[in-house]
């Protein structure tokens, strides 16, 4: 059988009749240079809102269960158009929706993982010279209840697929045009990479970026399915390819700056340094599914036997985190909580600086130079992290990109909702 | 088990969400009673309209399946909000698509016929307390196809649904208040009926009834399931009982009269009286899925041994009438083809008139005490067709329903684009 390029398009791109008669001409493109195609699409644009809207009105706390089965009528909706589509422009194509394909996953609503996907009814359609145009973000259960994937659900599925398919990429078509090195509505001069490790990926991914959720990034690692990034509206861009290390043509020590800002940071003072507290701590925080970042612990008062605990966590999840605090306060036996909310955690990423540790230290003289503080540190194999005064955060991705050698010489071309890496 | 009501409520009843939150009402309502409840669905208000604006965006000629995948996702919509709108009012509740539930059909793209319904999972459901919300209109094949049920779909999906689980009576929520001796819009003293066998349903919907699809009469009288036919709007008036006419409590010789304006009267002239020529005429009609009403075919000139065939179809199906009639010109060698548009078929149905011939004659004596020419004559056992003049039809209805004792003491009050009876 010919190769299997597997084409995912997101809401924007199917947002309206005239761009899905768009997004047909990129799949007759692909088919035409001698692939199978295998199309995944987001329901149209705003569809989602728009339903979440009439359950609003229905109910504040809508069951998880019944959401799903609302919200996954919207690629209903956009695969059949996009079969249509197809079909007017001469093209043979089918559409199928998540229950069709077998696209089996947990029985978690709203936020289900895939266990499983059938190929059989996908390639026995391939064979016949269709196109199949599949639904994306959205699974059934073994005993046919229906799932969501949650965000970045669309490009999970496809990814997936293109994973058990062993199709030879993935494309991601998106409103931007790549993956770059950093926001470029924060440093105009940021550079489009031609091409980004798995790891890489993720760092920058979990560290802000939005190009692709990390989930997709790992599905695409654990198939070791090549993933190419590109834009709807300009097919001749390549866009950015997503691999493993070891197929990498380009080894810089520094692959992107990434900035997060949607963090704060907790400092738990004179916490008892007795086996186990800070377990007592961190427990609870996962029990309420608060996921915690950077930590570090330290002495606090060497004569009382105290620890400083101080951690980062999501901004949303603050309410949360102090009840948490609250309950624990006894066996803790801290003496106070400091919420700091105005920081910014900088990353500079890099599968190449392994065993380089020069690159650590050129990131903190940099900040230094700026007279910016650094008020917690962590690293990775290929990232360092820095958190710092959310004021100073533009100015230091600024400076870092150009340190370490990312600066383009074109103005980067952006447009649309979507921010970069 | 406790007995089963089935209900069901179409587009304008779930046109929006308050209108949802009124038939969540409803259904507890009925619940409260010390029923089981399953309720069946129809896509929101012009849900339908909006998607086939959108395809037709696309094509002009949609394929039937790309067409179903779209259609059907209307239900799953309306579906999930009455579940949610159950729960908010504290009624545990669970929706299901056509697949989940196995409603399977035919496979016949938008038009398909139910073959099977499993109950297994909505027995489940009902004995943990559950009401169970169904989407309507919809099936899937063995297969896993989705299909549509076409017209009157989701009034056969709930008769059948209330005939496998031996459902105590299906209630059919609609924008009219039951079923009339004839259209309130023609006749304003047209009555309400208390109850009416299959049989006659069937007669006057086929006759140009549109409260009730023929198909789902049809459906509920194979199973022998008690059909109400109620307003939304007016919970606490029962509406019109259809059932078995062996359990039919009231016996009049005339229940209704019908009016059926959309039919044309074709006569074909001078046909050789040839065995198997009508044969050859109606084959013909039926390849072409032409469905013919009334036929009468009559000696025109004994000399030339040639007969006169005349019949009765839907106007909408003239043209491929025409070109049926060119094609075996040669086979029935006629002479001429009249087209009569300026027709009308006016029936008066009744299961009581069975072996009263009385009724006949007063029926024509009616007509021509009028100065009204009958054109075409047909019977059954229960219904009196006559075809006369467009002109005069609705002072014929008027004084047919008056002389048959069906006029009401009240006028009518006629609402909603429905038409009656």
């Amino acid at each position: 059988m010919k190769d299997i390029i597997v084409q995912k398009f997101g809401g924007t791109s199917v947002a309206d009749t005239d761009k899905i008669k768009n997004v047909a001409k990129a799949v007759i493109r692909e088919k035409n240079l001698g692939h199978n195609v295998v199309v995944v699409v987001s329901a149209m644009g705003h569809t989602t809102d728009i339903l979440m809207k009439l359950a609003g009105e229905i109910t504040s706390k809508p069951s998880s269960r019944e959401l799903d089965m609302l919200l996954s009528t919207g690629e209903g909706v956009s695969i059949a158009l996009l079969a249509m589509a197809l079909q007017e422009q001469g093209c043979d194509a089918v559409s199928m929706n998540a229950m069709q394909v077998g696209i089996i996953t947990e029985k978690v609503h709203t936020k289900a993982r895939i266990l499983d996907i059938k190929t059989d009814k996908i390639t026995k359609h391939l064979e016949e010279g269709k196109v199949v145009v599949i639904a994306g973000f959205q699974g059934i259960t073994d005993d046919f209840e229906i799932t969501t994937l949650g965000r970045g659900g669309s490009d999970t599925s496809a990814v997936a697929l293109a994973g058990v398919l062993k199709a030879k990429r993935c494309d991601i078509y998106t409103d931007v045009e790549g993956v770059y090195t950093t926001d470029p509505r924060i440093v105009p001069c940021a550079s489009k990479l031609a091409e980004i490790s798995y790891d890489e990926m993720m760092e920058l991914a979990s560290g802000g970026a939005n190009v692709l959720h990390p989930r997709a990034v790992e599905t695409a690692m654990t198939h070791n399915t090549p993933v190419r990034v590109r834009s709807t509206f300009k097919l001749d861009d390549i866009g950015t390819l997503i691999l493993g290390v070891d197929k990498m043509e380009i080894h810089k020590p520094v692959t992107g700056v990434a900035l997060d800002r949607e963090r704060i940071r907790i400092v738990v003072c004179d916490v008892q340094d007795n086996p186990g507290t800070a377990a007592i701590l961190f427990d609870g925080l996962a029990k309420e599914n608060i996921s915690v970042d950077m930590i570090i612990q330290s002495y606090a008062r060497k004569d009382l036997n105290t620890n400083d605990i101080a951690f980062t966590m999501e901004k949303a999840d603050l309410d949360k985190a102090m009840q948490v605090l609250r309950n624990v306060k006894l066996e803790l036996g801290y003496s106070r909580v400091f919420v700091d909310e105005k920081i910014a955690k900088i990353s500079i990423v890099g599968a190449g600086m392994v065993g380089r540790p020069g690159i650590a230290a050129k990131m903190f003289r940099t900040l230094a130079n700026l007279g910016i503080n650094i008020k917690m540190i962590a690293t990775s194999d290929i990232k360092i992290s820095c958190l710092v005064d959310i004021e100073k955060a533009d100015e230091a991705v600024s400076v870092l990109h150009s340190v370490f050698g990312l600066d383009s010489d074109e103005i980067a071309d952006v447009k649309g909702d979507l921010p970069n890496v």
